[in-house]
């Protein structure tokens, strides 16, 4: 499978730390702990926009995942996820993210992930507001 | 977002058991933790079907997972995760789960994943074997 | 390393479901992955009391563990975590638990596990009540 | 609990990441996240001192953790854990670690794990070699 060049530059990337554990009796990282990574990844890129994670505030949940996996990662490797959002919409925004090399920048998964506003204390979905989306646009430097 | 209609009839579940940490600070179920319940469920699946998974042995690799979450799970609810195959290809096989309420059917999470023959010695992609094109066609009770 | 009886017959026992990633690279159940169990019975053994853990009622934290191993765990095993408190004191009480095979009673770790009482809104340590003091008794048919 | 001060000094040190999911519903890092941890430093430990982990070569199986909770741990901390062999036997040797907030020193949890000498391949334990006797006491700088 070829490995798709980025449409966006990503100015978001969060260097990951393998545990022992990650690793499966397939001697390699397992599936789940990718998202494990990008779910950290995910948490540092909104913290660093002011987002807050305490099951309380206006927040944003998983509607859909859609990821390829090119190849494995081992225990050694310098592991970093690249983070950027394609697009916004009224009610959700795209994600890409990358878990990749840091040093080889070889490419080991790629996922898109579909978030909607979520409002936690009433349990709905809610708009993404105009300040988060200009919040993103800003540190993503492009037009979104 | 409704819940779309299964296209073939699930003969395989796994019951799974939640554990306390699978809880994250939003208060359900981590989404990583909903892949973690399905490799289980795959790892039955295949075991059933005389797969064997020790690092050796042609085996699947994940190479695309697509995943739509529908609702919240919480600590207390009885899950359980049905696994099936939907089609077979000459290099990769495509699995539908389904992480649900056991006892109310509320599904959580429908996940499409494609999985293509693997040789772990020789690190390569191989075939799916007429063998277990036959066992998966006779264990589904669908011509696949 | 020989096993001791327990001192005291258990009342509680948890079958717990292995997963897939508890397995590490060395073919067995990780050691943290014990604890991970040991944790969820912890919780159903509260829980079956009348316990709630949402971080705001009065609790119990973990002062210390003490946990002895003497076999390895396979993720084809029937597992059962066997919990019972040992002692209460006025500031703490003392569980031990046990990691089994079900099938064949064989060993996997046996752990105490000092807990302390604990007020999560204040974050301060509180006697044992009289009322959970009480009911532990009942529920272990001991005088503690 | 007043915190014992080291009887040695720490030369190991691993610097660890925290993933969202590490937090458990009672807002903290949960219990089996330190034995995570733990596990990742003493890896690099071993692997610092020319260690393989693979399931085949001579190795170290823990026969028994020892541990002290001090205060809890929050996702936002710089966590790193320090790790040193105290002592050495004939088939074992005592590991000391410590999970401390890299920044105020703050100690979160203090552990000693028992580890046998072990041979993966016949499944029985082995003495501590004198080669490793001395690469030990080498990296220590101390008699050991």
């Amino acid at each position: 499978m070829n490995v798709p060049q980025p449409t966006f530059t990503f100015r978001h990337r969060t260097p990951v730390q393998l545990r022992f554990l990650d690793i499966d009796p397939m001697g390699h990282v397992n599936n789940s702990i990718y998202f494990q990574l990008m779910d950290l990844a995910k948490v540092k890129y909104f913290t660093a926009l002011g987002g807050v994670f305490d099951g309380k505030a206006e927040s944003l949940v998983i509607v859909n995942i859609t990821c390829n996996f090119y190849s494995p990662a081992y225990l050694e490797e310098p592991i970093e996820v690249l983070t950027g959002i394609e697009s916004i919409g009224d009610k959700s925004l795209r994600l890409e993210q990358r878990v990749v090399n840091a040093t080889t920048g070889d490419v080991k998964c790629i996922c898109h992930t579909i978030m909607a506003g979520f409002d936690p204390v009433n349990v709905r979905s809610v708009p993404i507001s105009d300040e988060w989306h200009s919040k993103i646009s800003e540190y993503e430097g492009r037009t979104l």
